[in-house]
């Protein structure tokens, strides 16, 4: 292994995921949990900074432990925990646990929302006499504050996506197909260090780097829960860019995620060559409107449900009512999303959440979206976090609607 | 929905769902299942032709019925099954079975090895009465048989991965580094519309396009289950393309995996600048036998375990105990994998497999490939597809070691 590759990457450093188990410690022994066991990749690389084929034990008290059956080497110099042991089967859990002296645990937690029925049923067999609850409601509400460390590193993935912005405005021309646009920011944000990946917790869900989509086909509705969609190049995956070529006059929409070190930020910006249609024009400056009112409101102890109620309500009174969030029909239920090492991370600005409340640390993209069928969608999406200070924007590419030379 | 967009996309024939679904039938009824709810993004684009949100109710006797949750119009386009209903929730199936006139299953097949174990459990509240079992390895084996539509798609993805790999021919520099590469490529591979997504149906299963990286970096081990692995650029995704600069007299590796309309193809060349050490050189022309030895032996009824049995025999005759299919400690038990829709499907060339044969209809990756932990791997691997008239090779690159001028 080149060691010299290492150094140079970014890797979690040990005093971050010391805290972070802690914190999920501390929601452990409130909940009455003796471990929690961690699989999943995302989670795997929040608790241990490194994604190698294994599980995480973490005991309500004590040190987690890394067991890793490829690769071992691997993870023991990518990770930052000091226990990172080998292992071949999930039978071989009893043994180590009995190595550290920790207690066969009672009640344990898994990440019951991600990890498949037969998986599950593995470490049924292994613990035949414990109790299983889902931990990943916990695991959810220790990643949903960011350190600023990972704001650090969201920062970078800020940059990122404002190259793609800027390449767009060049490259942007009339006849080219959106996929054609898409595979050029696609190769800029690449060789910026995009690690290609979108991960995505829900079940089924999938997403390439982004959506880039112009006229009608951004307002084609899909399977993502995504306020736009797009028709894709097959059904195979129908979602983002289309062969469609782009014309003058209609929004080209932008929608990119930045991934910088596992990092995501989320950006959508509009374009459009000579020109867009008044209502169009009109709907997007309604978005921005939205938008302020956001972060008029975003405060630590808001809710945010209310956050999404209100700045529907401005929609609505604004006349969005059969376009906001989608077409009549194929409306989503949220404006905004956090994200992270996902991105469907907590908060959820959306409906119905009103005990669940905005905490300082919190980092989410919110994007308010107006979409009108057989002629365009339109928008504006940034990432922000809720600092010290209030509320910040971690995106910072202009907000202007860009209209471009003929 | 733009309709002449939808005409100009490959949907698949309804003929073709029809012959798929049948014989899942077949095999339900065999083993006893009333009905097989299908979940998961890759078994419902092969039993549906569509991706949408919602599940798939294959009776054991019947029209299968397409509920979608959204977008319901969308998914009676693009499918060309008969019977596409919008539904709500999990909840609404007993009522739309009735509509049906379909009896209540008394025994029910689900994809186990995917679904979350929540997502399983609101079936479970719907159907408490019901016996449940993983279909799996049903769909696994309907999918196995690939349809002369199947291999004209992946024939498309073929040309696809070609145009990759002769446009590495014409990039490669000393000192670009892996990542710029792989960028190069994939906006190939993109702009001749390679979907971005790489489906792996294995539990934290990721990758990208493919796997592009030079020299000792393509020695380092890592999570996947692939002979090779990479560094990646963070480890937050420690597989692929690194910022490594490219040299002289290494082996440098572009794996990439086609991607056409839904369907994968794989291949893996070699590229050397100025030339490679004797060592390397001849593992590459060893790694050609044992190619040439499956040849000779995939017949339809020799079990997949024989192949692999036979291959490795050769690699350990020829010198490869500690190299062949990773260095010593990291090898992985399969030289080659079924593809399709999924790049992990059936047929395993692997270890163990000695009851299950080979038939007409299965397309595989074949990869023998040796790793030399601080210097290189090297190898070859290309699509396979087992025709009425014998093997074939869809991958068509060719198959010499491209040494490129300083």
């Amino acid at each position: 292994m080149r060691k010299d590759t290492l150094v140079a990457m970014r890797l979690t450093p040990a005093t971050e995921l010391e805290y972070r188990y802690r914190k999920l410690q501390e929601q452990m022994a409130a909940d009455g949990l003796d471990a929690v066991i961690v699989a999943q990749n995302a989670d795997l690389f929040y608790f241990t900074g490194s994604v190698q084929s294994g599980s995480l034990y973490v005991p309500v008290q004590g040190q987690p432990i890394y067991m890793v059956r490829r690769d071992a080497g691997r993870a023991r110099m990518e990770s930052g925990l000091k226990e990172v042991v080998p292992f071949g089967s999930v039978r071989d859990i009893p043994a180590i646990l009995a190595t550290y002296g920790y207690p066969e645990p009672g009640r344990i937690g898994m990440e019951l929302d991600v990890v498949p029925v037969t998986f599950f049923e593995r470490y049924l067999g292994v613990f035949p006499t414990a109790v299983f609850c889902d931990a990943t409601p916990h695991i959810r509400r220790v990643r949903m504050i960011k350190s600023h460390y990972e704001i650090h590193v969201m920062m970078d993935a800020a940059d990122q996506v404002d190259k793609v912005y800027r390449r767009a405005k060049e490259v942007i021309r009339e006849g080219m197909t959106d996929i054609e646009l898409a595979a050029e920011l696609e190769y800029v944000a690449r060789k910026a260090g995009h690690l290609g990946l979108i991960r995505m917790r829900v079940f089924n869900g999938e997403m390439f780097m982004g959506h880039t989509y112009s006229g009608a086909d951004s307002a084609v509705p899909t399977y993502t829960d995504t306020p736009l969609g797009g028709m894709g190049a097959s059904p195979a995956f129908g979602q983002g860019a289309s062969f469609k070529p782009i014309g003058r006059n209609e929004p080209i929409i932008v929608d990119f995620a930045g991934s910088v070190d596992g990092y995501l930020v989320d950006q959508t910006r509009v374009f459009a060559i000579q020109g867009l249609f008044d209502r169009l024009r009109r709907a997007y400056d309604d978005m921005l409107r939205v938008q302020e009112r956001m972060m008029e409101l975003a405060a630590p102890g808001v809710p945010w449900g209310h956050i999404y109620d209100e700045c529907l309500a401005l929609a609505l009174e604004l006349g969005y009512g059969d376009s906001f969030m989608g077409a009549r029909g194929s409306q989503v239920s949220f404006i905004g999303h956090g994200l992270g090492i996902e991105i469907d991370e907590y908060p959820f600005i959306a409906r119905g959440f009103s005990d669940m409340v905005l905490e300082t640390g919190m980092a989410f993209a919110f994007e308010p979206k107006a979409v009108f069928p057989g002629e365009g969608a339109i928008g504006i999406e940034n990432t922000f976090y809720l600092s010290n200070d209030g509320l910040k924007r971690l995106t910072h590419s202009s907000e202007e609607l860009v209209i471009l030379p003929l």
